[in-house]
């Protein structure tokens, strides 16, 4: 029985929630119930014996995943809110472990130029579909252009359970990603939404009149929003009714599960 | 009645430890004993209301200083694992807080140019003095510079209590440097000794040898070594009549009182 399931272990912006010294209604909310807490954005798919890690903006991933858990790391992007768990990370004692993502000659800080026991050099390119598993268990994942500040791949994740499309970071979509995916019937959209309607012209992120016209364009069977700021937080909090049907606000250790 | 009081709240080097996935005898003791872990260079001086915070290797920073609570930061430099701790801390809602170190245009990832709350403006010259505090409790911190891969400061930290000298990262010292420490009555040295002896040749840190050179050149009361790895802590283990009179292992918590 073909399974695929991803796990959200942050759904935070760079600042995380709650954020320090802020006294909006959402993050003094967050820091009574520790399940209204955001770390930044991390995931974790699961399909049979594969196990990826995408993106690495937790703190503690040395202690969740010890030697051998991993078959590889998926980096959508070289901000640090996506690679901070890597710095102290690399200096450990292990196989080399490959890590995907979008060829950027920066980086972020020394991590290509001191990978420790990280093999960065498995850059990707558009539309280039990698795999995982064997026949009976495939696992396909696909690295699709993002819009950004700096390149972004989001990734579509499929195998026979189903479709999930992990698009952050972005502001909308450039055309030919949005037209890659049109052709697909997508299960799961978990999608940037860091700000609320009330900011009208973001720079990098989506706000959700953005999201919703992105959901609504790609039809999935359901969208989560990620990457969520406390003011979006805050905006949610006052408006309840605030989102269409189909679309939900994730939240750490969120799991979806196709089969 | 002075006081002058530095805390050690990391004495480890980027890896931390225990590394990940290392099984090395000092490794897997600090996996049963908590207290023998050792998080990145960081340490907290405290002189009436002043309290500086001195690196910041930690990831728990935010949650360690409420708002208000540090005078300033002092950076040694900008390697990662001594400025991690401020990626996600810098988008607190705070009053700006100073950060000093040294003129570094490169700095780490993207701090300089988003500095969040931080202000990365205050670049300090070599044996330029700045001081915090009023006549009746003024504390003096004086750069020095290091010899290492990226631009160091090492700091004289001074009051009418007595004077602690923080040397990190190095190997050896400059001679301006050695000079203008030697004129100076030296109660505690904190000191750069990332290897044991058996590093014949290090490149960019202390090996023990070489901090016991330092101690007997400077003379301090008592000389506390930091930035240590774990190679150097199997060594200790393996040697405990190791160290000469006066030189000592630091360990995270460990608090210098001088009255």
């Amino acid at each position: 029985m073909p399974e695929l399931k991803l796990t959200l272990l942050g759904t935070g912006c760079a600042g995380g929630m709650p954020v320090y010294g802020c006294h909006c209604q959402a993050c003094v909310r967050s820091r009574q119930q520790t399940d209204k807490q955001r770390k930044q954005c991390t995931a974790l798919i699961e399909a049979g014996e594969t196990r990826l890690l995408l993106d690495a903006g937790l703190h503690d991933l040395p202690a969740r995943f010890p030697p051998g858990s991993l078959s590889a790391i998926l980096l959508t992007h070289y901000h640090v809110d996506h690679v901070q768990g890597l710095f102290h990370w690399r200096w450990g004692r292990a196989d080399k472990l490959a890590v995907y993502g979008p060829k950027d000659s920066e980086g972020c800080a020394d991590l290509l130029k001191h990978p420790g026991f990280f093999d960065f050099n498995q850059t990707l390119s558009p539309f280039q579909t990698i795999t995982w598993g064997d026949d009976s268990n495939k696992l396909s994942v696909t690295p699709l252009p993002l819009t950004h500040s700096k390149p972004v791949f989001g990734y579509c994740i499929e195998n026979r359970a189903g479709t999930i499309a992990y698009l952050t970071d972005t502001i909308g979509l450039p055309e030919e990603t949005r037209r890659w995916l049109k052709t697909k019937k997508i299960d799961s959209l978990i999608l940037d939404c860091t700000h609320s309607p009330a900011i009208k012209h973001p720079r990098n992120h989506n706000n959700l009149d953005m999201a919703i016209a992105i959901h609504n364009d790609l039809q999935p069977d359901n969208t989560i929003l990620t990457h969520i700021s406390d003011e979006l937080d805050c905006w949610l909090m006052d408006n309840e009714q605030g989102l269409p049907n189909g679309i939900s606000v994730g939240f750490d250790t969120l799991k979806i599960n196709l089969k």
